[in-house]
């Protein structure tokens, strides 16, 4: 084929990952392929975004797990990217049952039809040099091998796998036979890597042809090769699916299937790739001021050194500090030595054993019709703020135990209560009893923003009876 | 006199500190002396409860000025206090004139009668040692010296002035004489003041007779002497006294006076004492962990060593620090290295040029009737939560250009409208139009807490006609 006619790829983006080690801006319900850490779009946007111009948005497919849906459907949906297909895993199993899962799902139309698999939560600076490697790697899968990519190293990093090669493929090195894959090593053992040559760091990222795959689950996961057969025979209801699935093991493709496999092939690609795996990975992302430092959002600093700052949107001032790394969203802050960085996940760990709000939800809770934010809560009261997109309706819904006061701020609300319509313009308050369906809308082009003030003796999210809605929440 | 019979003292409490040293909890309009960073009560209510066994209210003197009036005052009245005489600098200028004006301002009328100086904002962990030793300093003042109290030092602190001593004033020595008064010294200085021996910290708690004082200032200062002279023959009308003032040099007691004076006395005390000059202090003054930690308020901590971490209400989470102190306000967080906690007044003095809203209020503001908070600001709105104490009641008011929408969250409002009083309950709102006479009230002995919505082209707080006031602030 040539470049104005490609062979076709279905890409896999995995978007299944809990991003403990983003907190506090990541949350249990918020996690990290949703983040804005890197510019304007979520990470799962930018990774679509990227592959776009091979991989056509019917090609692609995201696999989650049914705890994260309504989030990425979002993230999906402000792109205008709805249609992209969602595989919802019952729950998380790590990365081989969820490309399983996926392929089988994705039906035996085209066979051999070429698979593509992409972490929908790395970095990758250089669009052109993807998606130029994905060509050349299309030919090798073509051929019948399990194709990695692999990153050649420009430091001697311990946080990453490394594949290391064997011999070419062709005359002129596009890929090479992958001759062992290798666990993040200690420090000598990476500076070894490197000194030595041939070793790459292993991007997560895959290509093969759908056969290819099926027979390597066959081989060297038979269990999980049943299970999957037994979906793909279409039994999979629901249920049958959490059943079969519940059994599965917690395992990734790299160690239940690449590292034993005969034929897999690396292809070398330099991209400007991060695994973005810890709040240390900024530092390697953005640029750094004369003092190593890089400071994101309102920061004040006197004489810091080698530090990370994030911001969400208080003010952070910070005087006289050293590879320390601060994150200050609206409820939490957190401030880690660089080099402790990878307790954050047990610290999140933590936080869940003591049931604390902060490692579950943030303030403000995106929602398809738009965001609210809660603002105070006392004694028979919680207060929010709420952001109606243009053209955004809420459920037509009521509530057992509260009433709500609607102040509206910004723009016009139509509001229902009962069985009566009105228009509520801004600087114009209405009143929504208990036990009343009622609904919110913005049939503007400006957003609608309110102030709700809610009252009554139990203000739990969870006392909402949904009697219609525009996105399938009934 | 015997100790039941005390000789009568006159106590000034010095109140004009600006406290920039402890932002973000101190603001321009929220002054250290006004924190409550060492307990339940402020650092003011905490100087004068200690000193009211010995120096009744009607003796007790603040001095402040008209910045730092109204929390000031705040502060009194929440003690029952609102009887203590108040004296208004119209700016500050630094010790001595402030204590030069109170001595004028309080009257010949016992012009041998005793005045003791007490800074509102130091800590001091032993009550009856103080009190004892304003007893034996009273004797060495009533024979015409001018007595200072001096700490003996236990670590060789850099961070303090130092009182050398001379001959013993009696053969118990109850008292020396001041033999000479140094400046905050180096390391090496401060070591060697600790191993002589013979050398105090000098407290900033001073003792005199009203003659000899005037005395001192006629002869060291004149020109303040000249200034004070005016002022107490009677033509000290505001608009005067701020002419005097203006030129008065910016000095202290210490420096105009006690270093030159040639009967000064220093009283030897050990009383727990810390003049609480840096966010650095609490470390000194706090029980500390295993780890020489001191965690104050929501903090979760894995490995941290000698930090200081205070978080007001949010959530604050440390990984692997050391000797690091942490701040965290509603809106502001500093993260500073302890070794350079002198720079958050450079820091103060940074957020003031770029006239950030942080270095001037916090969100929430106290008021003689309660309290409110700024939740959320926006085009065109602004929601505070505001709280009104039991028995409180807000001015008569009206805005020229904000209407307000309150919604009642807990207990009674009694809301004048115009010609109307209404009460408004819990779950219950009442529109406020602009340009109305209003008036909102608590006469229900439990709080009473509302929302309030406000909307309009312009939002500040200085859109409000006061047409009456319970605090005579129309």
């Amino acid at each position: 084929m040539t470049a104005e006619n490609p062979v076709p790829i279905t890409g896999l983006i995995l978007a299944g990952g809990l991003g403990t080690r983003f907190w506090p801006l990541s949350r249990s319900q918020y996690p990290k392929q949703v983040l804005r850490l890197l510019g304007s779009e979520s990470m799962i946007q930018a990774t679509i975004e990227r592959l776009l111009p091979r991989i056509p948005a019917e090609r692609l497919v995201v696999v989650t797990n049914t705890a994260q849906a309504e989030v990425i459907n979002l993230e999906l949906r402000r792109k205008g990217w709805q249609d992209i297909r969602i595989i919802l895993e019952p729950e998380g199993k790590n990365t081989a049952p969820a490309v399983g899962l996926a392929a089988v799902l994705l039906g035996a139309a085209e066979p051999t039809g070429l698979l593509a698999v992409f972490p929908a939560d790395h970095f990758i600076g250089d669009q052109a040099s993807l998606l130029a490697a994905l060509d050349r790697g299309a030919e090798w899968a073509a051929a019948g091998y399990l194709v990695t990519f692999g990153i050649p190293p420009n430091h001697p990093e311990t946080g990453y796998g490394y594949i290391k090669q064997g011999p070419p493929l062709d005359p002129a090195g596009t890929g090479f036979q992958a001759a062992r894959f290798i666990e993040k090593p200690d420090a000598s053992q990476a500076r070894a890597f490197l000194d030595e040559g041939g070793y790459y760091w292993n991007s997560g990222i895959f290509l093969f042809r759908r056969d290819s795959l099926l027979e390597a689950f066959k081989r060297y996961l038979p269990e999980v090769y049943q299970g999957l057969a037994r979906i793909q025979e279409g039994k999979a209801g629901p249920d049958f699916l959490a059943e079969v699935y519940r059994d599965f093991p917690n395992i990734s493709l790299d160690h239940g299937i690449m590292e034993h496999a005969a034929r897999v092939a690396v292809v070398p690609v330099e991209m400007g790739w991060n695994d973005v795996g810890t709040w240390g990975a900024l530092q390697e992302i953005f640029p750094r001021d004369a003092q190593g430092n890089v400071l994101l959002g309102r920061i004040l600093d006197r004489g810091s050194k080698g530090c990370t700052f994030f911001a969400q949107s208080r003010l952070v001032a910070t005087i006289g500090l050293e590879n320390i790394i601060v994150v200050d969203t609206q409820d939490a802050t957190l401030i880690c030595h660089r080099e402790r960085v990878q307790e954050v996940k047990d610290l999140v760990a933590e936080l869940h054993r003591r049931q604390m709000a902060e490692s579950v939800q943030h303030p403000t809770v995106q929602r398809p019709w738009g965001h609210y934010t809660v603002m105070d809560e006392g004694p028979g009261y919680k207060v929010k703020q709420i952001e109606v997109a243009p053209g955004g309706r809420l459920s037509l819904q009521s509530h057992q135990h509260r009433a709500e006061h609607w102040v509206v701020v910004q723009g016009t609300a139509r509001v229902t209560i009962a069985a009566d319509i009105t228009s509520v313009a801004s600087n114009q308050s209405i009143f929504i009893p208990a036990k009343t369906a009622h609904r919110l809308e913005n049939q503007e082009s400006q957003p609608l923003r309110i102030i709700e003030v809610q009252t009554g003796p139990y203000l739990g999210e969870d006392d909402i009876q949904r009697l219609d809605d525009d996105y399938r929440r009934v």
